[in-house]
């Protein structure tokens, strides 16, 4: 399949008794799921399909699936690679009402959800029994429970956490034939046959749609430390990273943000509550969290004692709930800020973490061949910079054309580093050019042929990832 | 491929020069190599190989998946469920000569080594950086990482640190047809395209061979505290596992034994310095570990709070080093102990761990019906308990065919309480017959395809898991 798909009058009396109102025809309906958040692609399907269950989900794709008719699911459509983009139009599948919380498991310490519930809600939800769901995208407020699982999200709680694919146990998934099956079972250890869990998670809606979640939870913390640290140097503040964790500490946020990134972002907030001096190049957001508010401390004195070495400028302590939110909140909205400011593109890079600053020396000297301007930020303790390539004054030829090989060339040296081209945001539409940089033909092949094992005739979300 | 395969003189003409003295054919030095630690089983390999690297590994697959020769890959053969046994013949590789730690990045807290090194050898040598790899199999005093990493091996600190999968970040294989590939990269988080690498952890060595490994590791605590708690009844043992996680505490080990398992392998080891009472009818074993004594002290103290209203016996607190070393040793010998006084079957069922009473339940009353004994143990706190059904007076013709009926009643419970039927053992040869109580066809069809994927010929480790 590789243009676009449309439905006959008989495909569409088949889905009308299944879905009523539940499904969309008309172009002014359909408008609001032809784009994520991914730059500004935008792609119509031929329908929009709201499925309220399993049984739905089976029946569409069994029939798609005869018909050969494309099906990309969507969540929240926050995504960052275009992974939800209906590209070779077909049957656009919103999750958005699959949106229940089946059981909090407060003996087990597990959740059992569907996938349209939001991140956040889920983390509130489990936060009431005193449990944790560690994994915070950005856009927890918005995101779905299950676009995360779709991409392996992660977030600043990654670095102690995990990302979510640490906490997936079990999956209902519905294969694109329309068989529904379980992947593995809620237990927190399983041997048993080849991980069908862990292959789903991250594999971007291409294996199966995703119906049912078991989560892992643990006990929520019940003390935080944040504090902002702002650097003269930007390389200086990566280093200070790696050195950090070398004292034993594994605080549970580390965020890096480059100057423009908390400038543009006060702008965007128009919250100019921290004050960004004119010689600091760069900022380290730490939060350490657990049990006992005395370790928290002294896990915050060995931490100042690593970034003596560094010279920063002072150090600001948050000392209330609602400053932790505001420190939080504008590290949260740099990528929103950016976007809201220029045309640009995300790239969402991840080294081993005292690489940190031999990636962000090349992204700079890319950019200044190429002649670009970039806004870096995003989860240091991992690894995992987040690199906003702003448009400025390039041309639209230079953007399209030429732009592709400068980030071929950030790209190359990141796998060089060890790294990879993603580090939470998926492959999706747009980063699949650049597939070939991170893995051989041999196991792009492997994959590929992984891919037809679940969907032989590729109906579901087509044109990702390869 | 199905029935035992010889090799030709031409096979091992082209052996010989790559591998020298090290290729036995003689049945005398290859004995060694016919068993591994499940039951008293035996098969004989054609030959048996000892690669040094990559490349000799790659052109033996290569010659082997031309000639459709059967290879079974071997660790240290410390397995209990038969994953290294060479059913059908051929080639038995050995990675014994893979021996060496590649690299300890202290830096970015990774370990790259080849998979014949011992897991405790491997663990000595990151804490002497004081870094820490906890996946902590019983055996790991023999047993190689790489068979963890083939079994996804678990171990009692599982249930606060993971196990092996968690810290998988990359995996160098030989693939069936001789390419060597890297399944990821050495990062934390990788959003890149299928999950190889979790792929291929607990494929039990039918994917692919792994030769080279990035582990993930984290700062190495510093202090732990050791009790081990008598309990009248075995039931309420397990019902406090989930107790004392309900208080938001997670021990670093949380281990059930069974008074027969303790006596026995007190009898087993001649260390009778644990004062076992004839009311005693279950232990717990219950570390806590972290970087400040006085949490840990607080920690004991609550745990202690939660077992006040399941009636347990006066309180063993381990005082020094050596008494903690006796401790873990008696647990560690459990499988041990069993197995030198008995002919013997080891379970490793696995539930949500608040099941653990229903299935301790379940096990005693189908070895009423059935007229056998078991000694239970295992990692409480992930819900996985090992079940040693001993032969005792049971007549050949029932351990051979009614036992089996009894396992699938177990096995059948284990599965309609939420869990499966290998937690940490794999499925190898001898959990076979038991996976369509796992998954249904649909799935173990799926997963049969992906080893086709892999292994067209079905050459790498056949008979295994399905």
């Amino acid at each position: 399949m590789e243009k676009y798909t449309k439905l006959t009058d008989k495909d569409i009396s088949f889905f009308e008794p299944i879905y009523g109102d539940r499904m969309l025809l008309d172009k002014e309906h359909i408008t609001d799921y032809t784009h994520d958040e991914t730059e500004d692609l935008q792609f119509y399907p031929a329908v929009v399909l709201k499925p309220i269950n399993s049984q739905e989900i089976s029946q569409t794709l069994e029939y798609c699936y005869n018909k050969g008719i494309p099906v990309t699911p969507a969540g929240a459509r926050t995504g960052l690679s275009g992974g939800s983009l209906p590209v070779l139009g077909g049957v656009l599948l919103s999750c958005e009402k699959l949106n229940q919380i089946i059981d909090i498991d407060e003996r087990n310490h597990q959740v059992t959800t569907e996938p349209g519930v939001i991140t956040q809600v889920l983390q509130d939800a489990v936060k009431e029994k005193g449990l944790f769901y560690p994994p915070d995208p950005a856009s927890r407020g918005s995101c779905f429970i299950g676009g995360n699982i779709a991409e392996n999200s992660g977030g600043p709680k990654a670095v102690k956490y995990g990302v979510t694919a640490d906490y997936v146990l079990n999956l209902e998934i519905v294969l694109p034939n329309g068989n529904i099956i379980w992947t593995g079972a809620n237990v927190l250890k399983n041997a048993t046959g080849y991980n069908l869990t862990q292959l789903v998670v991250g594999s971007e809606g291409t294996l199966g749609i995703v119906t049912k979640i078991v989560l892992k939870l643990i006990p929520h913390p019940t003390n935080d430390l944040l504090m902002l640290v702002p650097f003269y140097n930007a390389e200086k503040a990566c280093e200070a990273v790696a050195a950090i964790f070398r004292q034993g500490i594994t605080p549970s946020g580390l965020e890096f943000m480059e100057r423009d990134a908390l400038i543009w972002t006060q702008k965007f907030t128009n919250d100019q509550s921290i004050h960004v001096a004119d010689n600091h190049a760069a900022h380290l957001l730490i939060e350490v969290d657990g049990f006992d508010s005395e370790v928290l401390m002294k896990e915050c004195e060995q931490i100042i004692n690593v970034l003596d070495d560094f010279e920063t400028d002072e150090i600001l302590f948050a000392d209330s709930a609602a400053q932790k939110e505001t420190l939080w909140s504008l590290r949260r909205k740099v990528g929103e800020a950016v976007k809201a400011q220029s045309t640009y593109k995300e790239e969402d890079t991840v080294v081993p973490r005292y690489a940190l600053p031999l990636l962000l020396n090349k992204v700079k000297s890319v950019g200044e061949s190429y002649g670009f301007k970039s806004v870096c930020y995003g989860h240091a303790g991992d690894g995992n910079l987040h690199v906003n390539i702003i448009k400025g004054d390039l041309t639209d030829h230079q953007w399209e054309h030429e732009l592709p090989k400068a980030i071929r060339e950030i790209f190359t040296e990141v796998v060089k580093l060890g790294g990879t081209i993603s580090g939470e945001h998926g492959i999706g539409l747009v980063q699949k050019p650049y597939m070939d940089i991170a893995f051989p033909e041999i196991t792009l092949d492997l994959m590929k042929s992984i891919k037809k094992v679940f969907d032989p005739k590729g109906i579901l979300n087509p044109g990702k990832i390869f």
